[in-house]
């Protein structure tokens, strides 16, 4: 109901299940011989797990936080924003970036961001950075689909 | 009188005004099926009333207050800058935003920003965040009417 | 189990749950013959509602959020860290918010953020400002028994 | 030699090392029955890892990758700056903090934050946040001591 005061069948990530993201992210990027930062955050964009692989660019450890907490807080993967096909709007996604630094500047059009969802909520944002944006997307989104997978299995 | 110390007659929203303007665009939202973030401030930019609804991106918060603040203190309803009838001009809207960055975020050439006139004074901007830029305007224009149609009707 | 990868019973508050706070912290504020702002936000500190009273200070909205969020993301309700019954160390204190500003400077240790507690579970913050830090407390805390008590009812 | 133009002999952090110090860091506060936040860091002060064990406080990751970054870069464990055994003295804690502030909240005095020395280098910093100062000391004793005894088997 549209009136209930609270919701009381919320899901929440444990630090197990960051675990799980964490550990097949990594497996992910060392089978195609990349070296990345990997940060987990819930759904308030709060990092709950995270882990820099040997010889990964610390720089990366920024914009792999940024791209989580983004898929975290817009609800859904990161990216360039595209409007009815097009390419993207340079205008628009700049605008986009300037007004999210209201925020503190933690918001990023950049690909590699990937949120989780799970009962239809976004539960947590995986962010990916070391690589090219869809190497990084590759890499997080191998992550997800672990920790759904065994969800499955429970 | 340009000589006037001091201007008397001067207009400034009340919180029920905000509030009226706020269950208006919600219902507006909720005709529409979408889930917004909806914010309004006074002539100074400063938040009177915000509303997040169930289910509407966090992130979108920051673009709401960002779309209000801008309306309020550029005195009209925001978007990209066009002249002359040409489509809007990337790099010169590309450069308004990063010359507002200077205001750490607060101003954007989003669309979704509009301004509340009465009596020839701006005396607030409403900012919706949440649906692409048209909905988000329409939805912050029945806000406006509904307050503008009660103002009337006193 | 610890070793869970999600938590399925997690409770969030939703937009009506933030009004009855709002209205019931607004009325005690009246009747104290206050004017405050008044912030509630989730438990990942971002903003769901927010009234400002009329003629209340533009300068306590920040105060007012940086209350709520930091209720919410410390667990519990703002004010200096006491240790042991002595009085509040400053080095303490000053070193608590300064580390805090590596989120960006979203933590207080001002009083007048109220947690709200609900199956256990904190789902909200509470922050109000205007007033001196145990009226803004007790305003805050008049918001949160009001949603507790009409939960109680539910 | 004080002519080498580079030295070849410098001790790096590994993430599986960072891991190893983690995971005993964890158990030694489920042991206690405490739920903190565990950063690791580099010399570099550069996060390598990271946990945030469930029902943890979001707020103290701030904390947490504070005293780490903090360890890590004053070449010793965080705390209070204590002068010829007088107690610490709040004015110079007060300002130490206040000039750490614009390092953006990088520097702390809170206790809780480890050096990782071996070989006579610093070679990471552990930061511990969700107890109290000297709780979160012995849990980030607690992962370096175990990364310690592993180099030793080795």
């Amino acid at each position: 109901m549209a009136d209930d005061l609270v919701r009381r069948d919320a899901v929440q990530l444990n630090l197990a299940g960051a675990q799980t993201i964490l550990a097949a992210a990594e497996a992910k990027a060392e089978s195609m011989d990349l070296k990345v930062n990997i940060a987990v955050v819930d759904a308030g964009g709060h990092l709950v797990a995270f882990y820099r692989m040997d010889g990964a660019r610390p720089a990366s450890i920024y914009t792999a936080m940024s791209k989580a907490v983004t898929a975290a807080l817009k609800l859904g993967d990161t990216g360039p924003v595209v409007r009815g096909g097009a390419p993207p709007d340079a205008r628009l996604n700049v605008a986009i970036e300037n007004a999210a630094a209201m925020s503190g500047g933690t918001f990023t059009t950049l690909n590699g961001g990937t949120a989780l969802v799970v009962d239809g909520q976004v539960i947590a944002g995986i962010g990916v950075g070391g690589g090219t944006g869809s190497q990084d997307e590759e890499i997080g989104r191998a992550g997800r689909d672990a920790l759904l997978q065994a969800l499955q299995g429970q």
